[in-house]
């Protein structure tokens, strides 16, 4: 017997089409997948980044974005060496070590000093200028992980910054605890600032090898240690950035810029730091557009040099400068959920801020203190245009774990926390998407 | 005013006090921490377990043990060299990848091969013998952690006969999936089985390696592996027992054999595998006996030779054989919870099982089935002379993320289940210990 039809199984059959079909490989968990599997890690300048580039205007051509083209740009490079480190006294271990960004070299045999503890920055800070020399300093921190991951910030600043100090005390060598909170044997690597007149040979250990320097240095004997790192400084090479748009109805209303990067370490695939950035903004764009063409374009910026000096961004600003932007957001802390955002609008806009945080708010996501960050990708650009500002900040809880260390792969991501990003971006995005009245810079430019 | 003093308060007061002081550094987390801090690794047959058995016999006779004493038995040595691995077709990706022990050597160049994926042990055995000539065989597993650590036994197969069944199949080199269940890039050694015409090259990639691997797989085009692994055998080398006792006050009681082991391999510090075992042994019989001289001997047994081969074990039964044992137990599974406890027990003695079952319970350990393994230091003693066995089963959901790898190390250890492990070690030894009546053995010998 046939069942007549009603209003309310039309609807409910009607409410189960997918309104339009996410192209093949447009949903962030294969986008990820592919570039880790496809491509791993892409330092910045070197041929796997090309590579990655190639890879990229391939995929979003395929996903159906325009204007999808590359600019490059030069960065200076810098290529890993030779990576080992011992406690030689008062008992033989071995050192799970890696160079900083720009670390200096040791000669190729190695050195072997004795190495002076410091458990904080400020520590080594205090001592006199020069009264370090012929010896390596080892500086300790307290990152701990959290759900805003604030850590990074102070505890971040011996890899950043603890190389020009160590110099200025006369050390032959830095070696920090891993900015990080994971407790695997993979240290930490980044961007490390160096002394002007010569690079110094700085590396990070892991975080069981620097609590095990902190236990022996407690016990007020000589340490000693031997060290061999030879990285090296490879000149200019070529970065770029993968530029693509989603044209909106009305081409005369400024673009809402998304940006993640493209570059990675090169100790692990760059799946959460920031192959996952790079699919949640690309997904969430295509998601937002599901339904139909936004009103207005939304600009894919896979940014080429984020990790070695914020590069991409800066040369997406000086290429675009004449170009009005609406909004800037970038997505460069993980696969975890988004849990809080924060927006800075211009006070003509503030209502625009309210209807967002609104819906944000019915997916759980609560309104942080508005005072968003932006990010080296989109960050120079918005100090230029003093463009509105949004930061859909992510849980960071697990991130330092693996960020910037050699597990920073594909396993580490959790495809429903990755889904939900795209979730919240593409709310976002929709919404900024069909605003056609005018969203106005924070100061009038 | 002066309180009147009642029986009350004056019970509560005794209470409070500690019956006999533990001695200084007798607590399991003191050792565990000073074992790794001032030796670390110390595999078989090397100064590093020379250096161990001193400490090791210093510390027992510090901490009041009698009969301190260390007896060398010969093994065989094998020495891990350079290690190097990546895909290099159809994508080029660096692997993390360990020798595993016994493993043979590739040229000091390496070797650069087709890589062929087997999802099994299994399906690799299916193959015709020969079949393989020139090419590097890949064996994935489906190792997943769970409370009582099964797996280990079915998916360790790969890493302890999968040299011999892959050099059957003409392969030039074996890879397979770590024996493990973490996902950090530190891959897993073990001992293996070898061919008898000579050793395989032979090694384990990272969790994240293996699952990049099988990625690459699926999608159907050749894949293209560069390996160098240079380890060697080193000949015959002299490892040894510690062996220790806290004597009972009837001598003629046969003595409780508890057993941990010294040796670890060498990737990481051995803090879970099996310095625990040995600090929780240790300060068990110093707990147990702290109100007092227990009527039977305990004996420690720290192992010198496990990860190697079961040597230690082997020496001990072979030298004691004509010594009678009442009941071994074993701590080598980490320093999670105890949460199950088996017993086998002669007929006669079903009722002191009974009453050790009783006692667990009162702490939340439950009794298992009863199919005790007693384990590579006590099993061969234990099958000699058919004595009573105990497991005191411990939790192993976090055992195989770090087991045998570099991420070994004492920050592993949960100081609170360390001591849990303890007090139902103490409970045991207790009862056992002031048990005066024969223990039988499982069959008359």
């Amino acid at each position: 017997m046939r069942k007549p039809c009603s209003l309310l199984a039309l609807a409910a059959a009607l409410a189960a089409l997918p309104v339009l079909a996410a192209p093949a490989g447009g949903d962030a968990l294969s986008i990820v997948t592919d570039l880790t599997t496809d491509i791993g890690q892409r330092m910045a300048g070197t041929p796997r980044e090309a590579a990655a580039r190639d890879w990229a205007v391939a995929r979003l051509k395929a996903l159906g974005f325009a204007g999808v083209h590359v600019e490059t740009f030069p960065i200076p490079g810098w290529q890993r060496g030779e990576e080992q480190a011992a406690i030689t006294a008062p008992v033989p271990q071995k050192l799970a070590v890696t160079a900083l960004g720009f670390s200096g070299a040791t000669p190729p045999q190695g050195i072997r000093a004795e190495l002076v503890y410091f458990p904080t920055l400020d520590a080594l800070q205090s001592v006199p200028d020069g009264s370090l020399k012929g010896k390596v300093a080892f500086v300790d921190h307290a990152f701990v992980a959290s759900q805003d991951g604030a850590g990074y910030g102070v505890f971040g600043q011996p890899r950043r910054i603890g190389p020009v100090i160590a110099a200025q005390k006369g050390a032959a060598a830095l070696l920090i605890r891993s900015a990080g909170t994971g407790h695997t044997r993979d240290p930490h690597t980044g961007y490390s600032q160096q002394p002007k007149d010569g690079p110094l040979p700085s590396g990070a250990v892991s975080i069981p090898d620097a609590e095990l320097i902190a236990r022996l240095a407690a016990k007020g004997r000589p340490l000693t240690v031997s060290l061999t790192l030879t990285p090296r400084a490879v000149g200019t090479l070529t970065s770029g950035n993968v530029i693509a748009d989603l044209p909106g109805r009305d081409a005369s209303l400024p673009p809402i810029l998304i940006a993640c990067h493209l570059d990675s370490w090169d100790l692990g695939t760059g799946a959460i730091d920031d192959g996952a950035g790079c699919a949640i903004i690309t997904a969430a764009a295509l998601q937002a557009s599901q339904s139909g063409q936004l009103a207005r374009t939304i600009r894919l910026l896979w940014a080429g040099t984020e990790e070695t000096g914020g590069f991409g961004g800066q040369a997406y600003a000086k290429a675009y400068a004449a170009q009005r932007h609406a909004v800037v957001i970038e997505s460069d802390s993980g696969a975890d959920r988004v849990y809080t955002a924060d927006f800075a609008f211009a006070e003509a806009d503030k209502a625009l801020a309210e209807r967002l945080a609104t819906a944000l708010a019915r997916m759980g996501i609560t309104r942080g203190s508005d005072q968003p960050e932006g990010g080296e990708d989109v960050g120079y650009l918005a100090a230029q245009q003093k463009t509105a500002v949004i930061d859909l900040r992510q849980d960071a809880t697990r991130y330092f774990d693996w960020h910037h260390t050699p597990d920073d792969t594909l396993d580490k991501i959790d495809p429903a926390q990755l889904q939900q990003n795209v979730d919240a971006w593409a709310v976002v995005l929709k919404i900024l998407g069909n605003e056609t009245g005018p969203i106005s810079p924070l100061k009038q430019p």
